[in-house]
């Protein structure tokens, strides 16, 4: 017989009938003569109820049905009188793998979320992991349709790089020398010359230079891939190993950019919330959970589901930096000082003033552009007040920034004189530049942290547990 | 007035009428009254002939319409009594920017592949690289759709890791230790304890084990990412950065990874024949005229659509390796002396052991089964036999191995015994084992190179070629 697959039969796509499923035990409860198992093969969050009539079956077989045990087991599904739609009455059933309660470590118990993360090779067992891995998998999914749909290629860019595309940042270096033992040059540094790529290389910080280079040529194209940083930061919101998504578009300026980042972003959302309703109403009921332990003051407005509609069915704020810095310095909260990090034209924005803007201002994602040059990338496109350039930042609720892009400077002497001010070596770039050199023209794009898209639709409050092993200092276990 | 893109121009999804096109010379020609530019934006192989009346423009602007310039042109589109279905007759004609004739490395004339792989960052604009990696974001778009309809979710498994999936092959360490200055432990070693992640880490070579842990909790999943490959291999066909897809499923055995792998490469192809005639037809030629060079029995049988059609339409032959040596040995061309290398039970299949079968035998693509044990993988299912185990690799002509894969070793007594045996860490391998120890279940899965998959659709010929950006020894430009 062939298998089939729980989801089905939780959408109701299977009839009553004679049937195979296989999966593991989430829970087994009953009394002497009936047992009901919880049944769960990893395709949806719903279980399907076995019901086991005990005389029929071995002992030899009960004892080994235990929470994590893996079964195939065949039946009968049959409409249910309980609050479960169908059941499935036990005829045969295979123990395929058995799991020890003694030792088995995910019992049906609540586990600390670091206990989980020490054990991510079996948290996605769990109704939260498994809810969070597939929200995971249709944002991705949804990614690659909505840039498909709008005809741009997917670009995979180089992981391995020697160049640094911020001009800054902290890189992984990649080798294959020997740490004890590499050849040196006549001053005593290592010789990358006899490394395995002939010069010192790094683990890509973005795509989006390479990216440039596709979309002047195929149009609209888009990577999504591994980024690295190498920061010593242990905090909720980094990873040192995360997935960024880098559509660039010619011919589009700063506001085709805005325009594309806000579709994009609904029409994510809008994909989770069409195909995961049900995983995300069980989030919606963990995040509740658990903010009701939390002071008032810090809990979420919205429930999970209201907050992402909210979303899809408003207009983003729009306004530049120049404005967000005047509507901070009038606002109560400023002359109330309190903000702890001062307010003038010029700084970078911090986490209190973007979450003041997108919270309690506007109660909307906003969209900041044209900020200071100095404090943004050397390729972004110098706006014609020679103090700002087209840059972008979307800030979420809860989230702070989510996306940034810009349009790039495609005018080469602009470019150029940029990149010396800010110390950028243009020999190693002589490729970007040639972009500019042969047929420039307008464009545009950004980049989307992937896991900060996903903590966002999930609810969840620590980015470690958005990916499937997360990569942070002194951890790459797995 | 919003930019058209020239793809559906040329589909002819636009009727006549005044419109805006942006995008690149890629030719002119033309008397002195009138002029024929074909501007191409990426967007599709073909071109869009836009009618310039020499009188209606000035002479500052016409001398930098030259090729590789990017332009903006209105005008209104009609349709055209040449072979162009429709043609732009000019209006107004914006210099976006300008591509020196005597600089710009882009003519349109013959360039040597080895020059166009140093352009890499330019090649893209070409007839047939933009062709390539059209066909490229096509193949990656079904492999998300296959496994995506087939209910399996895509698993980011990690980059960086601590582990070494195969029990060998040579690595990419990453590190950020300064090379001339890093903490050494008490016997002058390196002391990875103070690096980034507090041990040696290194560039996955597989996301596979880190794959079956989501199998195990998710039923489906599939990787889709970045791997790497420390081998000084200066070839056709080797890497040392590339895509892999690895697809793991819970429950099922090596017929049913079998007939998934297959059902999946038909699928991939078949999306590319119905999306990308032009382009496939673009490369057949190609093909064509290359081998036109070559002496007659090195030519392929088939032209390039008639290959692809001839495996979406024909069952894969499935043999096993015992039957396969048989074959061989039983072959005109062994009696004769042919192989280069001896074929007896035991052996590891050459490439021209392979190309017999698929090339010469069967005429078909492949499917060999279970190999002996000492030449694959700790973690493949022993077969009763204990002389094989339940791998597969599937044989492409052209290619050789496109896919490998297996059923794998569910018994956790097995799967130790083996790993003693092979001299795998058990300990750092841990958390594999859990999957075994704690509810395991049948479970099998498949790799496979894209670029190895791109290289077959495009009917390219040097690996190089099918990647934007390629990584091999001595050469990380870009």
């Amino acid at each position: 017989m062939v298998r089939t697959v729980i989801k089905s039969i939780v959408e109701s796509k299977v009839g009553n009938g004679d049937l195979l499923v296989k999966g593991w035990v989430r829970n087994r409860r009953g009394s002497k003569n009936v047992q009901f198992i919880a049944l769960n093969d990893g395709s949806c969050l719903g279980n399907l109820q076995v019901v086991v009539d005990i005389e029929k079956f071995d002992e030899s077989i009960l004892k080994k049905i235990s929470v994590g045990a893996a079964l195939a087991i065949e039946g009968k599904l049959e409409e249910s009188s309980g609050n479960q739609s169908f059941e499935l009455i036990a005829e045969k059933i295979d123990i395929l793998g058995e799991a020890n309660p003694e030792t088995y470590p995910i019992q049906p118990k609540k586990h600390s979320m670091e206990f989980l993360r020490e054990n991510a090779h079996l948290r996605m067992r769990t109704n939260t992991f498994s809810a969070v891995f597939r929200v995971r998998h249709y944002l991705s999914h949804a990614i690659h349709q909505f840039f498909h749909q709008k005809g741009y290629y997917h670009l995979h860019t180089p992981i391995i790089t020697a160049s640094d595309c911020e001009g800054a940042g902290e890189m992984f270096r990649v080798s294959t020398f020997e740490p004890n033992q590499f050849p040196k040059d006549e001053s005593g540094h290592p010789d990358y010359s006899q490394d395995f790529f002939g010069k010192a290389t790094n683990l890509t910080v973005s795509g989006q230079l390479e990216g440039e280079t596709g979309a002047m040529a195929l149009g609209g194209i888009y990577t999504f891939g591994p980024t690295f940083r190498a920061e010593n930061s242990n905090t909720t919101r980094h990873l040192a190993e995360f997935w960024m998504v880098e559509p660039e578009v010619a011919f589009n300026t700063l506001k085709e950019n805005r325009e594309l980042a806000e579709e994009f972003l609904k029409y994510c959302i809008q994909f989770a919330l069409d195909n995961c309703p049900e995983d995300l109403q069980f989030l919606q009921t963990l995040e509740e959970e658990r903010e009701k332990l939390l002071p008032e003051n810090q809990r979420n407005e919205l429930p999970l589901l209201e907050k992402l509609k909210f979303v899809t069915q408003n207009d983003f704020v729009h306004l530049t930096y120049t404005v967000a810095i005047d509507v901070l310095l009038k606002s109560n909260h400023y002359k109330k000082g309190k903000f702890e990090y001062d307010v003038k034209w010029g700084i970078d924005l911090q986490s209190e003033h973007e979450r003041y803007l997108v919270e309690k201002e506007f109660k909307k994602p906003v969209i900041l552009t044209d900020y200071p040059k100095d404090i943004k990338a050397f390729y972004m496109k110098q706006n014609e007040d020679g103090k700002t350039v087209a840059a972008m930042d979307i800030l979420f609720p809860g989230i702070g920034e989510i996306i940034g892009g810009s349009e790039r400077e495609s005018n080469l002497e602009k470019l150029e004189k940029r990149m010396i001010e800010m110390d950028i070596n243009l020999d190693e770039l002589w490729w970007y530049l040639d972009t500019r050199r042969f047929g420039t023209a307008p464009h545009a794009g950004f980049g989307l942290g992937f896991e900060r898209l996903v903590l966002f639709v999930t609810g969840m409050t620590n980015i470690r547990d958005v990916i499937p092993f997360p990569r942070t200092p002194k951890n790459a276990e797995f």
